[in-house]
């Protein structure tokens, strides 16, 4: 046959295969990216759809290094790589989009605080845990109750504790003996909570994406609202505040900003260098979903448009219920619901497991809200998990 | 890890590997639907993108066989399947959606004239082709010119010929001692052509997407233009048109219907079993794309919406240039064009070839078109194929 594919083509390899990566590797395909994806078990969600994938740890060194060496430019699909075989890595010449810098902050909740609060941006009152005493000292400060935190690794909820007063110290003592990287911040009033995508290419270019509302049941993000309910003037400075963090930790490719809302501030909670799940509505609900923009990101192209392509839209999660039920199963009876766009992650199922999502664009946040809902309490065996407001 | 994934799950596999099932193996990865693939060769469109790969001719009976006895539903890429082989799957027991026996349709013209003419739905005048002395019995009644066409396999403007008059006849009759399966049609005065998509579940459930301009260059689809501009009245009639071919020819899946609008008349080109190029603008211009919709009406699943996400949606293919260039060399540099939606089918450039697309959603036809078209002319290497009107 005539013809050649001359170009040099880029490979891409994100260490990683969780639902983060699966739907990047989807995002890949338009695009004609060559992806590679180092996955634990032949079984996780991306390695299931990944037409190219590396079976190995990433937390194994040698792992890493090999698949580096395979590969043009390395991303991330979470951020459990321990941070001495990113510093190697990069050390070694390989290309890491985010850096090992910035996945060092990403990993570490009071690197976060101190890099942004050092640069005056609004973070909680925070301090240092090295034993129970500072929680009693922060708390004589800034008053009861206080929230410990574990610096890494929490996540749905997991490594946060409310402390109500000086009697609750013991679970802190035992949580330090046990090895616990910890800190402490004030107990806020927090109204809501927002979050906001931003993207960055090397070159420097920035673009950013409307607030998103993420609703919390027991610290799991159970639904995300756009546009979030709040003032326009607050969500201009989400956007600059968003667009400023993301050159202060020099992100190159997606970073989610967490926000709280206290009355009319906005307060950093977390942030993670790579798609987000309060970006899942972006793959129907913006011009360019959160995956293909991290990809062109970190492949330094051209930036994808954010804006929305309906007034309003909802993401439910899907969680596993009770009895265990997989989705798959009930996926039919979701489809007849009008409008829905169903994401399964190919996970096995379990009680609160984050099995998949559900997105409805419509004109207003209540119609999309319902329908969204119905359809993901299908999928999850359940009634819908956040009662109807 | 505690954990199941107790439902049985359904084997799709997709005979053909090329554009259409690359885009379908995309669409699949959300749903959580496995799909197998059957390319000829490894570097084929969907091949280089699925995990889940048999290399294999599909003209090959034992290949085919093979193939649908690890797989519960069988779909198709392409109608170059021979027909012998679906009869006798069919006679196996095993499923095709579509059936044998619609895809004998899909594959031949002449008997898509026939089967539609004999229900009284509109087709050109027409006549079979045993001798080139057919040809001038036809234009004695009908008029010259004629056109003639190779009733199986013609497309993209391969296939098509027009007869100016008896002096012309002589090719026919070398087409006829080569071999060639033909048929005699009235030339008409062709205003516009239009396809539209329908797509219908064995239960019945019928969805049709709305009605798209297919503008041709050579016999080749250059664009297509969404809304198509014909009246609300053309647009209702080929609606219902489309409802009562799927229902004649018994489909289950996508069926793309090609017509001619001849004064106020439509009138049925060609028929296509399966997702199709006028469709392509239902990824991000419908709420449910085309290839989403194929699987769920293969899987006899709930169909979903074909409302358009925005006003105006025009999809620019993306030809080989004269220089055989690749297009992801120049994609960075198409990116850069707001909005842009960019699909490339990961095969070896040629000149003339469709080596993707790129779709453009916004308020108005002239804005979407003049980005699509600067876009794809980017991809192609080339100036605009069209000329702006």
């Amino acid at each position: 046959m005539v013809g050649h594919r001359s170009h040099e083509r880029i490979q891409v390899g994100i260490v990683g295969a969780g639902q983060l990566a699966r739907m990047t590797v989807q995002a890949a395909i338009p695009l004609d990216i060559r992806l590679r994806v180092l996955a634990e078990r032949p079984d996780d969600g991306a390695a299931l759809v990944a037409p190219d994938v590396v079976i190995g740890s990433p937390k194994d060194g040698a792992t890493l290094a090999a698949f580096a060496a395979s590969c043009d430019v390395l991303t991330f699909d979470h951020e459990l790589v321990p941070g001495e075989h990113l510093a190697a890595l990069d050390a070694g010449g390989h290309t890491l989009r985010p850096s090992a810098a910035t996945m060092a902050i990403a990993q570490d909740k009071r690197r976060q605080r101190e890099e942004l609060g050092r640069r005056g941006l609004p973070v909680p009152p925070f301090g240092a845990v090295a034993a129970a005493e500072d929680v009693a000292a922060f708390a004589a400060e800034h008053g009861w109750p206080v929230v410990v935190k574990a610096a890494r690794g929490g996540y749905d909820g997991r490594g946060v504790w409310v402390v109500q007063d000086a009697a609750a110290l013991e679970v802190i003592s035992r949580l330090i003996a046990a090895g616990g990287d910890l800190l402490v911040e004030q107990w806020l009033p927090i109204e809501r909570e927002v979050a906001i995508l931003v993207a960055r290419r090397p070159n420097g270019e920035i673009v950013v994406y409307p607030l998103v509302e993420t609703v919390q049941v027991d610290g799991i993000c159970r639904e995300t609202v756009v546009p979030a309910p709040v003032s326009p003037d607050l969500a201009t400075a989400a956007a600059a505040l968003a667009r400023e963090i993301a050159v202060a930790v020099d992100v190159v490719g997606v970073l989610a900003v967490e926000l709280f809302v206290v009355g009319d501030r906005l307060l950093v909670n977390e942030l993670a260098a790579r798609p987000h799940n309060s970006g899942h509505c972006s793959i129907e609900g913006c011009v360019t979903s959160q995956f293909e923009q991290h990809l062109r990101a970190i492949l330094d192209w051209p930036l994808g448009s954010t804006a929305l392509t309906a007034p309003a839209v909802v993401t439910v999660n899907v969680l596993g219920g009770p009895t265990a039920a997989d989705p798959i199963a009930e996926l039919p009876k979701a489809l007849a619901i009008a409008g829905v766009h169903v994401h399964l992650y190919g996970k096995a199922t379990r009680p609160g497991r984050k099995l998949g999502h559900v997105t409805v664009c419509d004109t207003t946040v209540d119609e999309a809200r319902r329908r969204a809902r119905e359809a993901a309490a299908i999928l999850s065996g359940t009634a819908p998990v956040v009662a109807p407001r």
